[in-house]
């Protein structure tokens, strides 16, 4: 590994395609379709190991997103995010050549829409289950009723379905919570879906997040999972118990830069901008920044007695080093974090090291 | 502001180059040179604004950073970070060309230093002053005198003298604290220095960080200063009380992509991926990630009763809204949030609007 020379995300391409072949399956055995969320990797290489096995449409986060994917010839790209009517030339110039779906959250932007759109788009009405970040309230049906009328009196608006996302199983501390909110949420949304499907036969039910897509085997109501952070996992994931330590695939590779005995701590070149400033609580009161894990032969492995990291500031990172492995690392060698929350540490990285083929993706 | 589509840095470029003149005149009034650290803004155009006013000496957090601006001819350029050795490479083809300054934490780099640096560099000890994230211990002169030995034996390595990053400004409480911190974080670093002087007389004592460079007007025993966030202050200087709302000179524009009457919330464009996760508490209780404003002729301007981001998702950022401003802004408008942290949110977005000139820099 000798060409890391500062912080990049490592990952391992078997645990990656393995996790994919595993929600795939998933998805086959529960008869939904797979419409994997690329926000995660952001990465036209890793991309390419979903199409492999036979992943046609994808959904992204932004318009830049679906065009970066656009460009590595994905051709039904949903932007699970809702329309920004500000980039009604991107719409434009996107949907004049992939099929283009955009979510509509709020009957507001129908007049725009109307005035801009020159191109055919799939759209889909996002429902509120109960996350409350955004979407139309899932008991809110003469609101939904309005949106979809004049929604679909736009020649260029193709009426597609309805898509949610549980956001909140990220706030949830059991699997059975997870699979509350899984039950409540489908229902709502499986129950709007049926509600329109007399006038609009074709439309579907989308479901997103990855601890549900997780945790779930069956998906009763849904036609489509749209889960994205599992293709590395994190350790937020893993406290919420929707993966095992080894199908984390994704670790950053950060190098020592010293080490202070008098308090037994070593620093790390690997801080805000490499790992993000998300964090989870261990214990009640430790905030977390990541785990630190040693490079091995066959990739990484954990320590015995977890080592976190437990401060981080602009390019620092900070872990306390118990005594019996304080002779592990010495300045100028790698080790590597497991980001507490991969989507927001790929997105400040972007390179990728592909520590099974020692070369960079 | 119809350019801006998505969310981007706007920058005031008056209130941008007064806090400058404003920080330069404090240091010749005090007698300190001045090197600012331009990991804040991370951008030529905005370097030049600095060398305009006849700064010619920076710090940098990286030294890919100190590879960007050293291509916009700044020649005297200090990585305000431990040396990290396996970046051997760079930083001998960087000292080959500008006049590079690195900093030394811990004694053990030397060893690498000493087989793999084939130009001339300028060090510097990095010293804790109670900061406790990196630096050789204030009161353990005899490490300091060891590591200045040794790497005083290398003909590569020119010393310069020692710098010290007070950080634990940023959790005091009131000026009074910052002011004890200076006080006897400063103390320490002059007596270091002085301690060394008689046998290096031109080594100097560079300090760090904005709270204490924005709130003291004197430097006893400091030569040199090394703010940065003061180029464009933030939401958590502000609470620090170490600027005023009208020196704050970046805001993100996000624009609007949904309102939700039913819980009086407003969804902008503008997550964790723009802003950062760094937050503030306020009211003992409730995590702040940016302060929302509206932009008028002049700029921006807060609301009498300050409205504050209060969620964050990746690229979802999310504010309740009081019904008497519930009109002023539908989907499709831009508004203005002011980072807490600007450092990280310039490092995410790193395009910049000029407010002043209506174009991007």
């Amino acid at each position: 590994m000798d060409d890391i020379i500062s912080p990049v995300l490592v990952v391992d391409e078997e645990k990656c395609r393995r996790n994919i072949r595993r929600m795939i399956n998933k998805a086959q055995h529960a008869g939904v379709d797979f419409r994997p969320h690329f926000k995660t990797h952001q990465s036209q290489a890793i991309g390419r190991w979903f199409r492999e096995l036979g992943v046609e449409k994808i959904a992204v986060s932004s318009m830049q997103m679906a065009d970066y994917f656009a460009h590595d010839q994905w051709q039904d790209i949903m932007v699970a995010f809702p329309v920004n009517v500000r980039e009604m030339k991107a719409i434009n110039r996107l949907a004049s050549t992939i099929n283009l779906g955009i979510l509509l959250a709020d009957p507001h932007v129908l007049d725009s829409l109307s005035d801009g759109l020159t191109q055919k788009v799939d759209f889909y009405v996002k429902i509120d289950v109960g996350t409350h970040r955004t979407g139309i309230d899932a008991e809110d049906i003469a609101g939904i009723e309005q949106l979809v009328e004049k929604a679909t009196h736009n020649p260029n608006l193709r009426f597609k379905g309805f898509v949610a996302h549980a956001g909140h199983t990220y706030q949830t501390n059991s699997l059975n919570d997870v699979h509350k909110v899984f039950r409540k949420g489908s229902k709502l949304l499986a129950g709007i879906t049926r509600h329109f499907k007399s006038r609009f036969p074709d439309i579907i039910a989308s479901w997103g997040d990855t601890p549900t897509c997780s945790l779930e085997s069956e998906f009763p109501g849904i036609d489509e999972i749209r889960p994205g952070n599992f293709v590395f996992y994190d350790l937020m994931q893993y406290h919420l118990a929707s993966c095992d330590q080894d199908q984390i695939a994704m670790v950053v590779a950060a190098p020592v830069v010293a080490k202070h005995k008098e308090r037994n701590e070593i620093v790390i070149y690997g801080g805000a901008v490499h790992l993000s400033k998300d964090y989870i609580i261990l214990n009640d009161t430790d905030k977390v920044y990541g785990e630190v894990v040693r490079f091995n032969e066959k990739g990484w492995e954990s320590f015995s007695n977890p080592i976190y990291v437990n401060r981080l500031s602009q390019e620092h990172g900070i872990f306390n080093c118990p005594d019996e492995h304080w002779e592990v690392f010495k300045p100028g060698d790698l080790l590597g974090i497991i980001p507490v929350h991969s989507c927001l540490t790929a997105d400040l990285l972007k390179t990728y090291y592909n520590i099974r083929e020692a070369k960079f993706l």
